[in-house]
């Protein structure tokens, strides 16, 4: 008897109609044998109601109040798919995330857990029923408030209950099929990927692809915990996240996707003093403002005569903060100008061939260059490329590198979308 | 500084608007120089969206799973209360039951209290904290479980957390101003009283007077908490609900008030044996269906011959019930028919002032008589006469025994309507 540890997110339980499908695909797996924990988010758009209710009494709510109040959601979605589950003749039982001994530190809205301690979800499974907790939230030891995880606390919830009760899979749900070699909607003969390693998906998922938050694929690397990213409108596999990419032997590695992100933005501060301290005044600032920056480059300035201009990529919601922040210094640090680029847009291939192969690179960017497509920044890791290009050239380019690596399939792709949170 | 525990209905924290006029209430009173404590329903009628929910998913949801969904709607209007309470620069914290140390029986959806443990609670009070408490929910410390505490659950959970805290005042805060001496609606001169003993506000609740559920009050007398019954949309001060009736001179006592009850209906057994053990029967019947049946009368049968009938006043919604199990054991009993009568109304005067008046029950009975109103059922207590006579008559009835008995004032009353639950 296997122990599944199974993720729903809230486009899985938006009304009553999908609860119910979701708990016959639940008990079905019951029926199969397992034992089964289910995590679940709450159903729809509630927080999104909740979230505008709290606004509607304070313009700035209480964090710790706001917490308790977008609990609520899981609590509504995780004992309505009880009762649907009971309902078909199986013993089910939810507990909340305290209950479930999901403890965190004391961060209202971006809690991160400190330790699981699942005794009575443990106890319920072993009395026979099917447990259902709830995403998202836990309760912080020290201030026993109860707290909310911030994005992706859903998967976060699953892969954590998942290590702390040793499950053997953890099992992603949401309206994808899968893991894609590129987003379907812009690559029509984007494949369904059947595994991938851990590093890969890592790189994958801080490259923009949306279907695992980072955190989730972090946690199950560091406690060995299989995810398979599938949908909860048809059974077929999805893909499978797990091993190391040590374990890959060289000969099978592969290029395993492109991902494309245009959710930052370009800064670029021209004519810098070129004279040591200059740049790490500038990443002072930035760091200072609790914004974190993604590639940065550094170039001789046009200008020349001793000055450099340095860019660099950072989320489009902190760019406002960023561009304020370095005006206020700017005599300080003796630069000419901030400019401040919006219509960008990046792209990464992903694939842990690349450390035995070197003409990846070559191959890369040649592709762009074929395409017509320029280059404004490029970095690299082990197994990522990354460049930053125009927002309008983005599509193209991430087309013409899945059709240079090949990654393309005979069927059309199932439609991708966005998953719960 | 007096310790001052208020209770807030459905009705009163509707919206966001309503909510933070609760909450300016709530300032003032803390302004006052007042530690305060609030008990807070679920807004509007989340708890009936909360319910159709589940019966989309399940026809006969889980009970457990039901205390779980509907302890959320009182968790979203408390901490919504709070955070309008710290938006206005004032410290509030939420508790749910279950942290507020409302320990109750494990018997879902009708659970009673067995102790308060309001550590937390007074630990916030202590720090200088406004502290907001979910109405109607516990958890019961055997099995852990969440538990709701049934019809007028907000109203115990507000007096037993005043008793367990030795607060000075519990305040029942309603879309009504006050206890009157009968439904305004009926008497348009019916009176608000300014106080009145525990004894006789039993009375009237346990009559129909539906201003406060007799749990509540039964928990208050225990522990002597008065109680304030006033309105949330007004400064005037409502009725004071405390001493006991033995601390009443008997000069002062007076007629309360009438009060009426259109909830139960008639049921008559004909031509019942007339011999000992016949009636026990009947009434064991009844009581193996969980039935609590009301007034009782046994009149010598109009077919004579050792024959009698049995009549009583039972809850509307326990009708059926109880006609299907009494024709089960027809045979058995050797009645001749069961008469069941939904046509009926009861009217109940009640004042301490009958204790030492015995013309009372004379001046009732002929204002009836005088308005032509036939008694089909009698039956008195020391402080209460109740009669049943037809529905069409009772609104008759109520006018002609408020008048009998002055109880009019020359003011109209303010509408009366429902309380929160």
């Amino acid at each position: 008897m296997a122990l599944v540890v199974q993720k729903y997110g809230g486009s899985s339980v938006e009304n009553a109609t999908r609860v119910k499908r979701v708990a016959e695909r639940i008990v079905q797996t019951r029926k199969a044998g397992n034992d089964v924990v289910v995590v679940v988010s709450a159903m729809g758009d509630t927080t999104d109601e909740l979230l505008d209710l709290a606004g509607e009494v304070s313009p700035q709510p209480d964090p710790r109040e706001l917490d308790m109040l977008v609990t609520a959601g899981e609590r509504i979605s995780m004992s309505v798919l009880a009762m649907a589950i009971n309902d078909l003749g199986y013993q089910a039982r939810s507990f909340t995330g305290s209950q479930a001994g999901m403890l965190t530190t004391a961060a209202h809205g971006d809690a991160r857990i400190v330790d699981v301690t699942p005794g009575r979800v443990q106890a319920a499974l072993d009395e026979g029923y099917i447990v259902i907790v709830a995403g998202f939230q836990g309760v912080s030891p020290d201030t026993k408030d109860i707290t909310s995880l911030g994005r992706g606390g859903s998967d976060v919830t699953a892969v954590a209950m998942a290590a702390a009760l040793k499950a053997d899979v953890c099992e992603i749900y949401s309206d994808v099929d899968g893991v894609y070699t590129a987003d379907p909607r812009i690559v029509p003969d984007a494949q369904k990927l059947d595994d991938i390693s851990f590093e890969e998906m890592l790189e994958l998922a801080a490259s923009g692809a949306k279907i695992l938050y980072l955190r989730s694929v972090e946690y199950a690397r560091r406690y060995g915990i299989p995810l398979h990213v599938r949908s909860s409108y048809s059974n077929k596999p999805g893909t499978i996240v797990s091993g190391n990419l040590e374990d890959i032997p060289m000969e099978q590695a592969l290029i395993s996707g492109v991902a494309h992100d245009r959710s930052e933005a370009k800064l670029t501060v021209t004519r810098v003093p070129d004279h040591p301290g200059a740049a790490a005044q500038i990443f002072e600032i930035i760091a200072e403002a609790e914004i974190d920056i993604d590639m940065i480059v550094q170039n001789v300035s046009t200008a020349g005569n001793g000055h450099t201009d340095i860019s660099f990529t950072l989320p489009k919601t902190d760019g406002d903060k960023a561009v304020k922040q370095l005006r206020k210094k700017q005599e300080k640090v003796g630069f000419e100008k901030v400019i401040y680029d919006e219509n960008v847009g990046k792209l990464s291939l992903v694939g842990a061939g690349m450390r035995s192969h070197p003409g990846v690179t070559a191959t890369f960017c040649q592709a762009l260059a074929d395409a017509d497509v320029n280059i404004e920044i490029i970095s690299t890791s082990e197994i990522r490329i990354s460049v930053v290009c125009r927002d309008s050239d983005l599509n193209t380019a991430v087309k013409a590198v899945h059709d240079a690596f090949e990654l393309g399939g005979e069927e059309e792709a199932v439609v991708y979308a966005g998953t719960g949170r």
